[in-house]
């Protein structure tokens, strides 16, 4: 029974496997075009560099390792973006803005859902060195593009802004401890817990934590929340945002929503978030954010926006597609022969010889057409079955 | 300091990375057109499943985890060949000749060599069910072929077989633990041992055990074995088959050498075995050879043969190379100026919006062209220094 494979643990057989590598390829050279510069860092690092942000999900997520070179701890990523953010901070130390891009395996030790696999192809890209909404908007546009291009339809975007909650905690002096409070509370849509905690806060405050987890649906929530929010200048510039990032992807996404209460990566991310969504998915099918101090755990805090996603994920959604078509070909010494097969080659088909001679398993080579000798010339005909 | 990586573990940077990356598409290419199809095995599997031979250095060589979900035992794998045998053993479970290709990280506990990396990028291709010559021809010519394509020049191909030393193995009637002395005395080349080893052996298997460690050098060395070795017909077979593939192979590889006390891999491999050599490396950059037997583990022997090497490796011995040169764009809110980059784009250029305007910074961006406007059209032209 050694050919068993552990629980959410995969084989790519042909199939899935070409069609993953066709879509890492597009992706990979949609943001190469776009100006993003491909790193690959390694699968082990030491685990005090990979975790680097407080969450503890990514810590028990990770799998751990003794080094048997250094008797240290290693971790094997379970995420790509805080070694990106380290390369952008340490090796590169470029003064300008810096677009990077990746693609490369990373492994959790749960599946983050039922339908997930423990081994997903993380693909995603990084804009360091710029704060302003430009570079969200370029992110954001990123990845509804690539998300378009690997063929998936029908997206629906959600917006968010951490700074709406940032505001309000900064704004009335709560403290670290509340705060921690609030959050666990928003995370888990407990609106009671909410109620509690808010009690004793100034009650423009309370009003506005409290009106948070209503203020989702569609883009009207913005014009809602300026009207019922306190006119902080950061949460001005959050719903200003929210609004021009809306406007600018309308084309991009079959519909887009906005959701004050989302926190996710609250740790880790400082700005507007979003995710796309799927009819075929529970989970998000891509996700990103602005999360300006990640690189200060490397000596170095700049601004950075990036988004990432999983290929296997994305191609789970997608309809079933036979593999591309093959040409049979004969096995025998023949210079003819080889010259045919290998210009066949040059223009891309998938020739294969076959050594057997057998026609019985021509069936298993996904062949559509042969090679014949007709005449005394080798010509491509369809495959009579 | 939490920037440092492990020993023998390195970031690729944008250079290497994208050189790595055209190299493995380059070469995967190659292979699908040749009728190869691409798997994806997971890095993680349980440990029976992963180390299947009866080698002690694969499980020294394999990182250990322990699976969460089940309380067993994981390995990272080191080597992908094994996991591919059981695809094509288990789960393709074809009839007829199975063609297999991939390309995925490994990792090492330990470095292979002093310049290795602990994470090779493993790339290479398998042929099931076919135990002719046509198919290592076949194989040992696409290993030939890749490194052409990636650039290598100058490879020196080594060729031997283990059917030779079998053979003597088999008909002096040896038994195991005398096998086990003898090839691990050819391994360390150490003459003295071997002398030791052989005293109480036929005459001729004595002359022929003796002889083999001097069976090494040019394609003359056929001529020789032929002459000194007995003549069974096992030997016979194996020298013919290094004599047509010597011949086959000749205009692929500067030049070809026969060693016939080369045992890597014999408790795996079973004809054939080749190995490709460049000036640059102390270690094989490409190797390969017939393994018949690999399946067994899965429940379904049938001959197999295949070939795999480092892209890490290799892109070492390529001269250096700058990245692809960019296209500097200003940020501008101007439909025209968008058109003109995303048809470059179109066309394969990369285009990078610079979001901040400081012109200090575009050596960073590796730009040679600007987008400029002239007479109120968006051309491009060459950057000035």
């Amino acid at each position: 029974m050694n050919w068993l494979l552990p629980e959410y643990i995969q084989d790519m057989l042909p199939e899935e496997a070409w069609r993953i590598e066709v879509m890492r390829r597009d992706v990979l050279e949609l943001l190469r075009r776009s100006g993003y510069q491909l790193v690959a860092p390694p699968l082990l690092e030491y685990v005090e560099s990979l975790l680097i942000s407080e969450s503890q999900d990514m810590d028990l997520r990770s799998f751990k390792l003794v080094d048997q070179l250094s008797g240290r701890t290693l971790a094997v990523r379970a995420d790509i973006t805080p070694q990106v953010a380290r390369i952008d901070a340490h090796l590169l130390n470029r003064q300008g803005v810096t677009r990077l891009c990746y693609a490369g395996s990373v492994l959790h030790t749960q599946p983050a859902g039922l339908m997930r696999t423990r081994e997903p192809l993380q693909i995603g890209a990084e804009l360091y060195g710029h704060g302003g909404i430009e570079s969200d908007l370029e992110v954001q546009r990123l990845m509804l593009q690539s998300l378009a291009l690997v063929g998936i339809e029908g997206v629906h975007l959600d917006l968010g802004h951490v700074g709406v909650f940032r505001a309000l905690v900064r704004n009335a002096g709560i403290d670290h401890e509340l705060e921690a409070a609030l959050f666990s509370a928003f995370q888990r849509k407990d609106v009671p817990a909410l109620r509690g905690l808010v009690t004793g806060l100034p009650q423009d405050v309370q009003d506005a934590l409290m009106i948070l987890p209503q203020l989702y649906g569609g883009v009207e929530v913005i014009e809602r929340a300026r009207k019922t929010l306190p006119p902080y200048p950061e949460i001005k510039t959050a719903l200003d945002e929210l609004e021009q990032a809306a406007a600018h992807l309308k084309n991009l996404a079959r519909d887009i929503g906005v959701d004050l209460a989302e926190l996710r990566g609250y740790h880790y991310h400082s700005g507007m978030v979003f995710a796309a969504y799927h009819a075929g998915s529970h989970d998000a099918i891509a996700l990103g954010g602005r999360y300006d101090d990640v690189g200060k755990a490397f000596g170095r805090a700049r601004p950075a926006t990036g988004f990432s996603m999983d290929l296997r994920q994305l191609h789970g959604l997608l309809s079933k597609q036979g593999q591309p078509k093959t040409i049979h070909a004969p096995y025998r010494q023949d210079a003819a022969l080889d010259a045919v097969i290998a210009k066949l080659r040059e223009q891309g088909e998938a020739v294969v010889v076959d050594l057997l001679g057998k026609s019985e398993y021509r069936e298993e080579l996904n062949c559509d057409r042969e090679l014949l000798l007709r005449d005394g010339k080798w010509v491509v005909a369809p495959l009579k079955n």
